[in-house]
């Protein structure tokens, strides 16, 4: 791609997430996770609705400027983009790729550039600790027990706005396939999702005839500490080194001894409050060279997991460069 | 847009959608709604894997040739379209637009396919009467009645190849913006979605400078009798009056009298399997002209529904000629 460059972002993110080694790097940090709303799911659509705002007013752009949002989270049906968005009037394409959805919304976004389908395109996604944990585990109260290789889902959004002016630009995106290995451990989503990100920066090295020396930083989000150790092994076995260059959303995002997070974090808010928080910014300001971000999804719901199924993990790269 | 073209389309469905009046136009009936699987969730990802590799052989594609699918479903998660696709190793972008699922993929793989992102793209989706009933509804042991505003899920996939050649042109698209009413009732869809519908359908004739008398057909998906009524009426307060071109595809699958199916068909597979079944070949064999085709969504969940929040609707539209 020539023509796709990145206009602005915008993070947005919760209590926690605030007091991790990010905090200061946030647009806004949430002081209640409620985000004065009366449910969780209300809560994150508020807060996806606030990552896109921010970003539509850094940009210096009215609801009315883009052409399309591309947006997902996990919520059942997207709830959260589409009630967080619903006031926006802004023509929106709903995505759904787990916690890839920052990259399968920046490739879209991106493409719809390129081609001058749209001028300015919008991707966002978020996650919230407390809705993914009513609706894929445990409610809060029931107080389980997280086995050590659980990640915990981020309270966060991000939002990018894409279009043809910008000092940062999306050069290449890889598409993934999905990969199942057999993981079916809804609680190692890390092992479930390593496979996929080994395959597309495999391919996209291949296809843009780079090598891991080429970037600055190779970006997964969100593999967390055991998908992050299996992706440098899997890597290695075809002599691609990467550990130089590695770094996790999931492992960036949290100081996992202190803050209690087991294996890192996770959920779509993770890449996205990362990428549009943190490393596009650093990007733009000239602090770090051309970045392979690569966010990986976990393709399951708790129905698929309850009829014996395994747990297909895809993953969606873009380099990203001033 | 002037180079993406439908390489070819195959829809698959259920019994009672082989009974309706389009019957003899699917290339596949199932016998049986479980299609061997021992789930209904199961017996959807089946229809979806049949109808993408139906319209793969109709193509003489192999699953190797596309260089990606945009699929999604109703599913919590769109495992459907997940586990349907999973063994395909084709690159996967997941798309949630509920019943309009048809066609925001459709709209994806055409400018993909019109600036050559991608060779050869797939838009796929599907629905299953069953897996919805238990997903967002009542167990069918239950036995609930239905109001007879109610429409019925179809059991049903449809799957189209987008490239640049092939004789169906897409030749403009329009990405719809979500507009809330009010509608609070789960069992009137139609109602929820129609002013979308209204939306989109002004929308692109406004910027394509086109009138109703431009179209052949303008086919929506899915309003049913209730909300295809509603559009004429809301259309007809702007002075566009479509009553000559409109069908709808919830009204054309089903005879609704005879086949208890109330206010007619609706599900991602009902759009999907009238177009890529009986429509789109029609406009290949040159039997009908022009079709604008808006498939409408229902941007709602179990969850949002039960904390008291309306239903947005969507609605998505492509023109469609030879």
């Amino acid at each position: 791609m020539d023509d796709a460059r990145i206009i602005g972002t915008a993070a947005v993110v919760g209590r926690k997430e605030g007091e991790g080694p990010l905090g200061l790097q946030f647009d806004k940090i949430l002081d209640d996770d409620t985000f004065g709303a009366d449910s969780w799911e209300k809560a994150e659509s508020a807060l996806i609705e606030a990552a896109v705002e921010l970003c539509l007013s850094k940009c210096n752009l009215q609801d009315g400027d883009p052409d399309v949002v591309f947006t997902g989270d996990l919520l059942n049906q997207c709830v959260a983009s589409t009630f967080g968005l619903r006031e926006k009037n802004i023509p929106q394409m709903g995505v759904y790729g787990a916690c890839s959805t920052m990259a399968s919304s920046l490739i879209n976004a991106a493409v719809f550039a390129e081609c001058c389908a749209a001028g300015v395109s919008l991707a966002a996604t978020s996650s919230h600790f407390s809705s993914s944990q009513r609706q894929f585990r445990t409610p809060l109260t029931y107080g389980g027990q997280r086995t050590p290789t659980a990640q915990w889902t981020v309270t966060g959004a991000g939002a990018a706005a894409v279009g043809r002016e910008g000092s940062v630009k999306i050069t290449a995106a890889q598409i993934g396939t999905m990969v199942d290995l057999g993981v079916t451990d809804p609680s190692n989503m890390g092992a479930a999702m390593a496979p996929a990100a080994a395959q597309t920066i495999q391919r996209i090295l291949t296809n843009t005839d780079m090598n891991p020396g080429d970037f600055h930083m190779i970006l997964t989000g969100d593999l967390g500490a055991v998908g992050g150790q299996l992706l440098l092994e899997l890597l290695e076995k075809d002599k691609i080194i990467i550990e130089k260059q590695h770094r996790d959303c999931g492992m960036l995002i949290y100081d996992n001894q202190k803050q209690d997070t087991h294996a890192g974090g996770s959920g779509c808010g993770c890449s996205a409050s990362v990428l549009c928080g943190s490393v596009i910014p650093a990007i733009e300001r000239g602090e770090i060279g051309r970045v392979l971000f690569v966010a990986t999804g976990a393709l399951m719901s708790t129905t698929s997991s309850q009829q014996g199924e395994s747990i297909p993990g895809i993953a969606h790269a873009v380099i990203l460069e001033k």
